[in-house]
């Protein structure tokens, strides 16, 4: 039975479990990226684990996010991230030099390789046949000390693509029409894998701008094959070294299969405020437009950026519409300046902001209140551009480019045959390569200070599990408390994600405002709660700060599933009423205690909880598997890497 | 005896007084600009004022200093200066078209007129020969109005020019100098007028940079005579025809003199925090960099940028440093993306930003803590930076760009010889010209509707003054009560200066938080005071909002005498105890009443107050002159200026 090119890559990279979609397996991770608004927590952890210098083949911290500096905080990041990644052994790019993904595919990327990165993009990588995936900050930094990152065995499926885009349609409108077809749930726990004949007319940046958007599919992450067109950028990028060819089998199974006739497709918008709410502009109407936006790490290739300055030569941006470029990396941002087409978009009355994320993450550049805005991103969702009443449309740089200069959304196909030949652009045989804005790793580690302004805050360390837990149960909470309640993540707290000291005065504060102050008078403690409790979003803040107050175990009728795994991460109890009953065993003061701990998370998982202020007990159940007990064990992932390591 | 340029320009434009320094006289204003941050208010104002098309030869809107738009505020705010400008006969300047004083030079500035703007920096005008002078959004108001513009006659000040600056000395050193003989204060009342040999080695770039920093002397305005190098610059602007010979007659008499010889000029800087602590580069010495900011509107000139470019040229930015270019307006940005110096700075590893004030305003690119940073700015006030802990140095380009690259304050007299040959830029013969980027007013005012997001709020209009002013004692104040408590200007209500209903639940707050809510549930009422009521920054909004509330009149031991005019100008009356001791005569919760209110300010200025309450009375002062009167009579500025159109 023939192989998948997924399956092949990660059998390339396994370190153990059995490659059965649905179970968990670990693989060896070869590179890794961050970028700033995750990277600071990533590398805070990553010298928490004690590691001199990044165990993979190469490193690379990136500066995309918080490039704004309205305040001292994130410039302070910057230099944080700068020297703790001279100082470990990784590259370094500087803000200015561009986004994470796309500079990425220019100078980094390799056919073949595993990738793990601290943003959910990092898919893009597979434009060049890389199995790239996007995780959290202690995954990343647990992959930088050498330890191996585990998922469960995702299935993979086929997308076919046959025929030809017609001038006009963009490999946008490919991912727009998958996610149409499969929503934005239609990839959870999958690797989406393209083939077919209509690779050969699709270049390096369009293929990455298809994987890029798998993130919205939900996919584990997205692959396309690595062949001759890959050999081509790479070789323009002076890295022609890096390649490798790379297929699935020509009898690979795929758990599914999706065909799509590139010919018959027409240009597409995702539609406010989801991604798979695709329809196409015809269906959409001639609606005025208040903004567009060209960039973000979905399109702003050299090729992107070439094709809007074709249709915005010697043009004029409506007066209705404010439109922002930002090129995707220096690379780029060099070139066009080189070659005219920069000109050419400043000369049409477009704004160009920094290489950088920018409008696309809801720094700056908020449309006005109830805008339509056109964007070239991959999200629209609701309130992300920073004004909750504007619409956001997601479309390809063709069409933000066409709407604006019509003022109202408008299909490429209207173009005059001449201009759409001009959008044929040619892929540069060598591109502009210069790397200073690259800092390499020093020679020496010894020889770099870290430089920590006031907002760089230690990373919360755990000791190992003692025999005997105890404490105060410090809060008692109703069912559904999230990760929300939890940690509250507002415009005032953001940059604040690298000070976890800060952060820790309003944690749970939305129950109770006493909390964070009686959870440090009283030396840490015990959480209490109903049904369900970590639901919503991801963020292991909900996890470090409690670990940071002292929390040694979490009691709850039920968990959610991610912030369970970012307890077990932290080394804090996760433990589950046996009896929901005995929730009314326990009032908020009282002292609890768990004797023998170590031995009972070795055994079966059952546990007794002594009250000791009422002198009763009750039964509570630890429901995780042999490596997450030896977490545990540990105190957390951190210092279980760190022993794996020595 | 021969006459100044200042006072010919002054008396063809004279409307009233006596042109005798100290005098108040009134002037025509010919133009107008209005920047954001100012621009809404002051077009709520116009607005409010009911004339339908600006009486100016032209005024102009610009968008340069909200221009991150981190939320929905500053979009609002450019669709509403868009419409009103197009709506009143008022030219709208796009954002992205660049800094208002870079633009107006390039554009729109005509030797021998008169400009008045609303922003500190509109001196800057001087530098092609006219009289340009900084003002409120209401004085700028009332001249769109066609009203006059009042002010103290000034005396002025000959700076004499001599000798020849050598390559790498920059006109930055020049205005440096006068700053470091002047001080910040050294203006104050004057108008500065340079005239010299020296001045035919001045382009108009270097004569405006020179203007722009007069503000930092506190000067009312600063001027250069009108010559053949202002007929070049604006025949390579295509605007010959603006162009008039203008000069001081040979034997005019200036009330002071000094003399500069630019032979003995070096690079200088001024020093953290203050635009007068000037010393030489050697007294500095090599202090490490953080940050280089070359732009705002100093520096961001087609020159300015050409010589840093050509100093960056084949460098590279120093690792420890973060430098930043943001060209002063798009006809400068285009011409560097032609000509290939914007690419030359993107290789050397330069971060652009867009055109507009940016850095120097605080928006965006605050320094980490502790950082040094060297901006070509005009400013480095304490904090001004967003960073209190930073130390900012104010330099020219050339030592900006040089330091960039060595990473320590360096002077370009380093440079070898042939890379000071290169810094000899030429102006161009002619200007990359497109106004696609300025939005002409409608031809007919009723085809535009106004724009008015839910951040644009109506200006609060008065009403004539009755015969009897009578209401509650709302708030009894201490000595010394600040603008900033009357109206906080802090970041968080900074984006909501159109919005006096938002801000009026802030009024005195810091005094008394539940002053807004009894002002408002009372109808309005008095204020009462001790010494010295309004010190601080002059803000406008400080006597706005307490017109909002309904307050009729504030009586103090003593007013500051800017609040004073922003009191009279919003027909609120400023009442002075005549016997201090009746401060205590009053207590917060009496009502007051004033009797034929009307025929009183018209009289001497005498004034009882009775005190309702107490059944007792007590003699106050109204402290003003005959056209002060009737503006309070009219129910403020807008209603007299109103009245004096009908």
């Amino acid at each position: 039975m023939g192989k998948t090119l997924t399956y092949k890559i990660l059998e390339q990279h396994l370190k153990s479990g059995n490659m059965v979609p649905g179970e968990e397996i670990s693989i060896g991770i070869d590179y890794t990226l961050t970028q700033d608004s995750t990277g600071t927590m990533a590398y805070l952890q990553f010298e928490a684990m004690g590691v001199d210098r990044v165990k993979t083949k190469k490193s690379v911290a990136y500066i995309d996010h918080n490039t704004l500096q309205s305040g001292s905080e994130n410039a302070d990041d910057h230099k944080y991230i700068g020297t703790v990644a001279k100082k470990h052994g990784i590259y370094f790019s500087r803000p200015g030099n561009g986004i994470c993904h796309q500079v990425n595919l220019e100078r980094f990327g390799v056919p073949g390789a595993t990738l793990l990165g601290s943003d959910s993009h990092t898919p893009t990588g597979g434009g060049i046949g890389m199995i790239a995936i996007g995780a959290g900050g202690l995954d990343v930094a647990v992959a930088m000390g050498g330890g191996a990152y585990y998922l469960n065995m995702p299935k993979v499926v086929n997308v076919e693509l046959t025929g030809q885009l017609r001038p006009g349609v963009a490999a946008k409108d490919i991912i727009l029409e998958v996610l149409r077809r499969m929503t934005v749930k239609g990839g959870v726990g999958k690797v989406i894998e393209y083939s077919g004949e209509a690779l050969k007319t699709l270049t390096v940046p369009d293929r990455a701008t298809i994987t890029n958007m798998g993130a919205e599919l939900g996919a584990t992450t997205s692959i396309f094959p690595s062949d001759e067109i890959t050999r081509a950028f790479l070789k323009a990028q002076d890295r022609e070294e890096d390649y490798t060819e790379l297929k699935a089998d020509a009898d690979a199974v795929y758990d599914e299969k999706i065909t799509i006739d590139l010919s018959a497709l027409e240009p597409l918008a995702a539609c406010p405020h989801m991604p798979d709410n695709v329809k196409t502009l015809d269906e959409i109407g001639p609606i005025k437009v208040d903004q567009v936006c060209i960039g973000s790490c979905t399109n702003s290739s050299y090729t992107d950026m070439m094709k809007a300055a074709a249709i915005l030569k010697g043009k004029q941006v409506a007066e209705n519409v404010s439109l922002v470029i930002a090129p995707g990396s220096k690379q780029v941002f060099n070139m066009l300046a080189e070659n005219g087409a920069l000109s050419d978009m400043i000369a049409a009355g477009a704004r160009i902001l920094e290489c950088a994320c920018g409008p696309c993450i809801g720094m700056g550049q908020s449309p006005a209140t109830n805008a339509v805005s056109l964007r070239t991103n991959n999200r629209n969702f609701f309130g992300r551009s920073g004004t909750k009443s504007a619409d956001i449309y997601l479309v390809s740089p063709e069409v933000a480019a066409v709407s604006a200069i019509t003022g109202v959304l408008t299909s490429p196909l209207t173009l005059p045959a001449e201009k759409l030949e001009e959008l044929k652009i040619e892929m540069p045989s060598h591109f502009m390569i210069n790397d200073n804005m690259v800092v390499p790793p020093a020679e020496n580690s010894a020889d770099v200070e870290v430089v920590r302004g006031p907002n760089i805050q230690p990373f919360p360390i755990n000791v190992e599990l003692p025999e005997e837990v105890k404490g105060e149960a410090l809060l008692k909470m109703e069912d559904n408390i999230t990760t929300d309640h939890i940690m509250p993540s507002t415009a005032k707290l953001l940059p604040y994600r690298s000070n976890i000291p800060y952060l820790s005065d309003y944690c749970l504060s939305p129950v109770d405002e006493t909390f964070p102050a009686r959870a440090k008078a009283a030396g840490g403690g015990f959480l209490v709660a109903g049904q369900n409790y970590g639901q919503g979003s991801s963020r292991e803040h909900a996890a470090l700060v409690p670990l940071y107050l002292g929390i040694k175990g979490v009691i709850a009728k039920s968990f959610a599933r991610i912030h369970m795994a970012n307890l077990i991460n932290s080394g804090i109890l996760p433990l589950v009423f046996v009896n929901e009953a005995d929730y009314d065993a326990v009032a908020q003061g009282d002292q609890l205690a768990i004797r023998d701990a170590r031995e009972k998370v070795m055994g079966d998982g059952e546990f007794v909880v002594e009250n000791v202020t009422r002198g009763t007990s009750f039964p509570v159940r630890l429901e995780v598997s042999g490596r997450l007990k030896d977490i545990l064990l540990a105190g957390g992932l951190l210092n279980y890497t760190k022993k794996q390591n020595a």
